[in-house]
């Protein structure tokens, strides 16, 4: 399967994760040369673990893979505006592009609440794009939580 | 060994840091009953990984002993202010208090810059105690960095 690009694929990690149950969130890691270096979806359920966020499972493979705690020239998709938490990964690990999909005004921390990258505290704010596919990231997780609020 | 405290038990794990090369930080994590679920220094280094901080490491490992991704009543002794990523995992973990040593203006993100605890969309705040040790963490910080600088 070919993918017509990177958000595709993160919105593909996303829907993956929400059939595991997780909240559907999906990120992707682009080197410099426009290859995917990693891909992974929201994994804190099935690894009873509260950082296994996408963004934090794609930063921590993407390190592994190149052997560096910096990212340099890499970019992130991810189909959900990022946490503080995400957003602080992002920061240390200097990557240079963020593309994010739907806007999280209630837990989000690059436009939101935190604002991580806005504060001298961050010593590298990468260039943010947001909106990107955010129909389909959005409505993965409406109706994931129409469905969980459904099961209950 | 019997440790005086569990600040002592952090200063000590930030020592262990300092002595393979990392940034000296440690941190514990304490059940409700008072037992020690984890303790670890910072391993940015050795792992490649930017998320590697001591608060992140024993928060993971506390949430694999406990077969949770919430760590309530558990409380974190770190030596050093934690950053915006590690507060906002802090705040994902319900962790119940912080108790913490140095302040720390350039890069901390719970009195500074990010303030991450101070949002709504930080879905939890814990009680925050700073300056435990105060003086022992920073001049640990102090004589590794300046040691780092003679070295170079």
């Amino acid at each position: 399967m070919r993918f017509t690009s990177h958000m595709d694929l993160a919105l593909d990690e996303a829907r993956k994760a929400g059939a595991r149950g997780e909240v559907p969130v999906g990120a992707v890691i682009v080197g410099p040369d426009g290859a995917v270096v990693a891909a992974d979806g929201n994994r804190t359920r099935a690894l009873n673990d509260p950082t296994a966020h996408a963004e934090m499972l794609v930063i921590r493979a993407a390190c592994a893979a190149t052997g560096s705690e910096r990212l340099l020239g890499h970019d992130l998709y991810v189909t959900l505006e990022p946490c503080a938490m995400c957003a602080a990964a992002i920061a240390a690990a200097r990557i240079r592009r963020v593309y994010y999909g739907a806007s999280d005004p209630k837990s989000g921390g690059v436009a939101h609440g935190a604002c991580v990258f806005d504060h001298p505290q961050s010593h590298h704010a990468p260039e943010v794009y947001d909106g990107l596919a955010e129909r389909d990231a959005a409505q993965l997780l409406k109706d994931f939580f129409a469905q969980k609020r459904g099961a209950e």
